[in-house]
């Protein structure tokens, strides 16, 4: 991404092929078949995006297991739904709950639906369908599928994750003693927009203690000359979603910050050595859990290892101990153990991994030691 | 705002007074009070900021009528929450749904909950409480005590719409012909940052037909040189948002653009000298729909003329055909008729409103007129 310095702005996301969002819908249409579904309702914005390639606010995508997929969409996406789609029908929608939209349902008797999406959105749903059908969450599926990442799905993450390090190496070294968190924040801001296409979460900088607030939104606390800051960042690549957390130190970090720091490093190693396909989710975390816990910090470990992250920054499955889904070859997942002690220090070292074959790759390239 | 042009970087949020959500609170119990519940649990983010002014991914608000509000949050909140809510009890939540939830609501026989949370959210909340309830959703309850602002979130939205007027004039002058679409957004997106805590929503700008795209993203195309220019941008200040849209040419747009423009602008225009409080969303509306079909172009105002905001950039009641609500003092809605005529033009022009006891204050000042 070097040759971008020096530019404003990034260039708009480029869109996938037509083709990508063909293939998925393909194969939502075997997994409803599978279940012995009739059709199904898509109406989350992220499964929208995910199996449109349109990025909108409103739209319902209805799949029918016989008839392929119709979507349904008012004037204001209509023109670029079209575009988005040649392989869907695209219908028009008028003011309230389309009489297409029903018609093209008519026939379902086993309908799948989001169970993501709000109550009061099932409910018009199911009251603007009339006739009571039986309804089946569709989540799982359409979470399993996405999970796995098709080749121009790591093309996009492995450029977002580059661009990731990249923001890291820019904004670093701007970040002084004297600023605030939020200034520090707005830096990452700015850049994520030259690197990207902004930032894929808001940023979290926190300094000295603060760091033991994990979730800390950065305010007007000044980073002081000795400070050790706690950055946990993303940048957005053509929709695709990248994380890393780096913790660093102005000056030379206590013995205590530096005995931490090594745990939570050689945990985040481990895990990146020892991670294998098959394993689940609670298997992986583990390995991180157990090495902190030895060494008696294991209640500081008070989050879960980590998360997979593609269009969405939190998506399925996680590296958590109730995690029981499998981890599978194509899965990009973070890895992030962390330490906390309120009053004291918060450390965490975050990475996103591909599950490869035979392991993993670790896709963030930015140096972890300290 | 003029003083803050040369920083790079604006202030943080400014928290409002803890009182402010205590009062907030006690609104709520008694409106819970009114439908007859024992409690109510407030899940969704936007919901958990109103009512504590903490802004978390996680955490649940149980409302109890006879005892009052206990917050439950895991570890990375709870430091943040006993800052913010020294009205409430706040309990640390480990792992998994906390046993204290289920207790403190062990007693409530009658149940609120919010309607806009997810299906899985619900589900999970109702088995974990195990007996079977009696649940009835407060969205209408909520919705309507956010709809009137309260005097200090009337200052806060002020102070987002000043910031949106002086982000226009800042960025307008910057924008060329030869930019793309893409670039001038980034340029309103960068100003937001300064002015602001950045955008209440993806800035549109459209080049030309694109306007006619109501929701265009931003893309590549290029601006140029005698093109017409939609943009449609919001700031958020103090996590209050602010909107408006504005229509612009480079060189002297043709007859029919001018035509098209001022029948939007005496549609907005209208709106804001006739209306009152006391009539409904539907009959606000009306006035713009009115004005418009009567010079035929009806058909191409296809959405509705304008949205409350307030934390969120849509909140209710609307000015649309299908609002019964009744419109009060203390609301702050967008005007913002359009007419959209695919392959010619798109012109929509938006401010911000605030419902007086006598009518409206139209809080956006940029001028209106090309």
């Amino acid at each position: 991404m070097s040759d971008e310095i020096g530019m404003k702005t990034s260039a708009p996301p480029v869109a996938m092929p037509t083709a990508e969002h063909e293939r998925r819908v393909r194969r939502l249409i075997s997994a409803l078949r599978r279940k012995g579904l009739d059709g199904a309702f898509i109406t989350s914005p992220v499964s929208r995006l995910y199996y449109t390639g349109l990025e909108s606010t409103a739209g319902t995508l209805l799949v029918d297991v016989a008839e392929g997929p119709v979507f349904v969409v008012d004037f204001r996406y209509i023109l670029m739904a079209k575009r988005a789609m040649p392989f869907a029908k695209c219908v028009l929608q008028r003011a309230g709950m389309p009489s297409q939209v029903v018609k093209s349902a008519r026939r379902w008797r086993k309908c799948g639906y989001e169970r993501r999406e709000s109550v009061e959105a099932f409910e018009r749903l199911k009251s603007n369908l009339g006739t009571p059908r039986d309804w089946t969450p569709i989540d799982d599926e359409i979470a399993a599928q996405r999970s796995v990442k098709s080749p121009i799905e790591i093309k996009a993450i492995r450029k977002a994750v580059a661009a990731n390090d990249a923001l890291f190496s820019r904004v670093f070294p701007q970040i002084e003693p004297g600023m605030t968190e939020w200034e520090a924040r707005g830096i990452f801001r700015r850049e994520a927009d030259v690197l990207g296409q902004g930032e894929a979460f808001a940023t979290i900088v926190c300094a000295g203690r603060n760091g033991a607030e994990c979730h800390h939104e950065p305010d007007a606390t000044v980073i002081r000359p000795r400070d050790t800051l706690l950055m946990d960042f993303g940048v957005k690549v053509d929709r695709y979603c990248s994380d890393m957390t780096r913790c660093a130190a102005f000056g030379k970090p206590s013995p205590f910050y530096r005995e931490i720091y090594s745990i939570v490093l050689d945990a985040n190693r481990k895990v990146i050595s020892r991670l294998r396909p098959g394993m689940t989710g609670k298997e992986v975390d583990a390995i991180a859990r157990r090495h902190i816990s030895r060494t008696g910090y294991g209640d500081a470990f008070a989050h879960s290892l980590g998360h997979s992250l593609g269009l969405e920054i939190h998506e399925g499955p996680n590296f958590s101990p109730a995690e029981k889904r499998e981890i599978k070859p194509g899965m990009t997942i973070t890895v992030e153990p962390g330490i906390y002690l309120p009053g004291r220090l918060g450390i965490r070292i975050e990475d996103v991994v591909l599950v490869t074959d035979k392991g993993c790759e670790c896709l963030s390239s930015t140096p972890r030691a300290i």
